[in-house]
């Protein structure tokens, strides 16, 4: 992806090099760094999820390469919210050295150490909130309040020596938000006016005009779709997402339904939330999973995972009729969720099954159940005529994200040549209100499939892709050490390619001729011969198939 | 899928037998048969473009099973117009016999005939036009005028002594349609005056509110986006959308600009619709691909495919710099088109990639540069009310788009029980204003794959799905015939699963001492020291990897 990679230069003293690491060119897997004086603070670092084009692959990791061989250096790494693809890797960095310092407030640390509790790590943590100060050597870290689809999100700026830097991390501009927590617009101003030279901010919404509505405004829609719905009430959401979990809690006992949470991440996350009183459950709502059967079918509703059709997730499994919930006529299912690009089939597949088992299925498409979690380019102009910064790093986003987030710095007056737009690995050093790019790294993907990390490369994935386009053939044949002569074969399996083996009857023989002739000129050395095989199956198939599997010979000298 | 599937009666003299064979629960592959005293009709023959659960399929094709045994019997294949999705499957369905009629408008049969051309298969055509009555055997044909977004579509009535029935074909309602053939609602309305037993209506915009915009709103927005483009512009829509061509080349004529037609089947559609008719080419507005070079950069508008982000289509291959085209900073890119559900992270990578490049990119997210070529929910309920059909059969549509026109049908003032929720195989028996389900046939989806047709299996896609996910290890052992010692390997090769086979070190003396040890307890023909095998490594792998590929044990004896 990175059009030339060269090295940075030596970092000189008191200039602030900030790298961003993961998140730049795609939503997910959120981490960059700051580096002065010998020191790096990160913020965030999370996981991004695979696309088809990556089968098999559990999750993507940032490229810890260039921290690697710095462990020792970093003073901490600050989580600005607790969702996976700001939290989710910072087990993988753990693993390289334990006791690294997580910086975040009370709900964000709650969640990570959950996680880190299941990889049996135990973190040392020190938990801030809005207001508070800290100095973590070199870094003087100040956090503001922002809102986001998590409570307890935090932006925070990093004063050094080299600069002052705002780093938003998620958050999107809700004037009237459960909580009323809101961003705090009147930090941000405050800090614009003791000066922010670079400012990184979410660009996830940039290309969505206007403003994003408040979560507020789904509460009432709940409320009626509970309200009319004679049966069961089935809502799906994300496990994190506390806000859209209380209107569920609110709109359910509004109507003298009780809830019932299903999803281990669920049950897990809310009893987190409700603990640290983040989530404000109504006197008696919530009821065991296991109690709910003996409530009225008009008494419940029931609250779950699997919003974006994934296949283990509750959801997908009461579809698949592999859940104690049977859904059936007259039930009612909420997705009160967004459809990420790339899920559409999974969940159209989801919608489509609760409808032929009966079920009334009310969505983001038919009502207003779902909103952002991102400023749209209406919020993302007040932040920057309100905070006014020097320099401006659109992060969080597809290149497409980055690029309409740099455009409305522009309008609002960010000289063009300070809207910086940057890639995974891009260094840029900040120092006397300048920012420089004098660097980019070459940054891949780091694999996670089962318990192996980085050990499936892109070669993997292409070998994998074939597989899946076209099946493969193997062809063995046992041959005479000496001779090159059959002794057994050619013995031809094949997956994915056909059901029926005799197609092979046909190709056997001219594999049979072609090793006999290569046997003939003297050339039977085994990877010789494997061409020679590879070449006339290779040859049989395009020609009568118009197909092209994987072919794999296999010559084996007895 | 079917639920029940259970053989129909033997059809009764007089009655007419209504079989969807595709299209009702999917989008694509439309296909209907109409069968009355020993007579077949068939109305459309489309293809359905594989998901990403389908790796490698090509096309999938109604299955001919009901009608395989009853080729003679058919009097003619009605299309309603030239889309894909219903005139797709023909070549395939002309292969079983190749003088069974094609009956359709002017465009339609143009888009057919060159399609067959290329199997090299010259049909029987009947064309007809809006107003035409025809009779094939006992079916009394009538056609009727229905908007799309490709032009010349047509409606088909039905009349047996069973009854009469109206199928839609694809539609919707554009009220001020560019070539001013509007749905023709008096035809309707006399029709349901004659009386329709069966109304057989498009359900894919079914579950959408309101009203499709016009197709004339889009002409406005391409020719302000073309005056303001600096540079060159391109603009990708699909390969058939005659209109959507027509209101690009006006755009451009209006800015002095020329248009060069890329991509062979925009080529080929083109030159039919401008041959016919159907297409106006501005006097000059048109030059030869090939002489555009010499066109300055603000003169010119370059119309292409790929709007979809097919791989192979032009504007991937301007992406990836395979197209003599390059796009580069100031050039404007236009997506006239939908974003079909599944295509999002294609069509997503293609307009990061424009970006990339500098392109402004304007698509459907940021412009109104598409409208839909189906009726949505306001269109279906004028034209259930002015035709007031007896009964209501939704097709064209996944099942929740079925779920939604049945409601809507129901709204209008169809009773419950005769807004017939049916899916592919459903056999409909109407008599008498009366329809009755008699019978659900077992139908598969028949995979065309390179020059294969219906070869590859559901068992195949299994395995392509397993071969994805994980890749394969192949273990391959030489063992004594005799004694079921081992006098070659275990050599072990696998893809998509590690990169360096190093990691097999480990497993290679297990596999030899599970062998020595059935060998000794006596069994060793070559099944069960697959079975051993398999066994072995299978546990390793789960235990070492938590990873599950397939495993291809293969003992060869010698």
């Amino acid at each position: 992806m990175p059009n030339d990679v060269y090295a940075p230069p030596a970092l000189p003293k008191g200039t602030l090099r900030v790298t961003p690491i993961g998140g730049l060119g795609e939503i997910g897997r959120n981490m960059t760094t700051f580096e002065i004086n010998g020191k790096i603070l990160i913020v965030d670092c999370g996981v991004l999820f695979p696309e088809e084009h990556q089968p098999g692959v559990d999750l993507i990791l940032p490229d810890f390469t260039p921290i690697k061989d710095r462990l020792k250096d970093i003073v901490g790494v600050v989580l600005t919210h607790g969702h996976e693809d700001h939290i989710g890797a910072v087990p993988y960095l753990l693993k390289l050295r334990q006791d690294i310092p997580l910086i975040g407030s009370g709900l964000t640390l709650a969640f990570i150490e959950a996680k880190l509790k299941e990889h049996r790590i135990t973190p040392y943590t020190l938990q801030v909130k809005e207001g508070q100060k800290e100095r973590l050597g070199p870094f003087n870290l100040e956090f503001v309040a922002v809102n986001h689809s998590i409570p307890d999100a935090l932006a925070v700026a990093i004063k050094t020596e080299g600069g002052s830097v705002l780093h938003t991390g998620d958050f999107k501009m809700d004037q009237l938000p459960l909580d009323n927590r809101i961003t705090d617009l009147r930090d941000f101003a405050r800090l614009g006016e003791e000066g922010i030279d670079l400012f990184l901010v979410d660009s996830t919404n940039a290309d969505v005009p206007g403003f994003t509505p408040s979560e507020r405004a789904i509460g009432p829609v709940l409320e009626d779709v509970i309200a009319r719905a004679p049966r069961r009430v089935v809502i799906a959401s994300f496990s994190s997402h506390v806000h859209r979990v209380q209107q569920v809690l609110d709109a359910a006992h509004a109507n003298g339904r009780r809830v019932a949470l299903l999803g281990r991440s669920m049950v897990r996350n809310m009893t987190i939330a409700a603990d640290l009183g983040y989530l404000k459950v109504p006197d008696g709502v919530l009821i065991d999973f296991k109690k709910a059967g003996n409530i009225p079918d008009n008494k419940i509703v029931y609250m779950s995972t699997g919003s974006q059709g994934e296949p283990m997730a509750v959801l997908s499994r009461i579809v698949n009729s592999e859940h104690q919930i049977e859904v059936g006529p007259g039930d009612t299912v909420i997705l009160a969720s967004s459809l990420i690009p790339g899920n559409e089939n999974a969940v159209y597949r989801i919608i489509d099954g609760l409808t032929k088992l009966g079920a009334n299925v009310v969505h983001k498409g038919n009502a207003k159940v779902h909103v952002s979690g991102h400023a749209a380019a209406g919020e993302l102009l007040y932040v920057y005529n309100v905070l006014r910064p020097k320099n401006v790093l659109p992060v969080h986003g597809e290149y497409r994200h980055l690029v309409a987030n740099a455009k409305l710095a522009v309008q609002s007056g960010v000289p063009v040549e300070r809207a910086i737009l940057a890639e995974d690995g891009t260094v840029l050093d900040l120092r006397n209100g300048d920012v420089k790019k004098v660097g980019q790294l070459d940054l891949g993907y780091v694999y996670v499939d089962g318990s192996t990390v980085g050990e499936i490369t892109e070669a993997d994935l292409t070998d994998r892709r074939t597989l899946a386009e076209e099946g493969f053939i193997s062809i063995i044949v046992v041959v005479d050490k000496s001779t090159g002569k059959i002794i057994t074969g050619p013995e031809i399996h094949a997956k994915g390619f056909a059901e029926d083996d005799s197609v092979f009857d046909s190709v056997r023989p001219k594999i049979e001729a072609a090793l006999a002739e290569a046997a003939q000129s003297g050339s039977h050395d085994t990877y010789a011969l494997t061409q020679v095989v590879r070449r006339t199956v290779g040859r049989w198939v395009q020609a009568s198939f118009r197909r092209r599997p994987m072919i794999v010979p296999m010559i084996i000298e007895a």
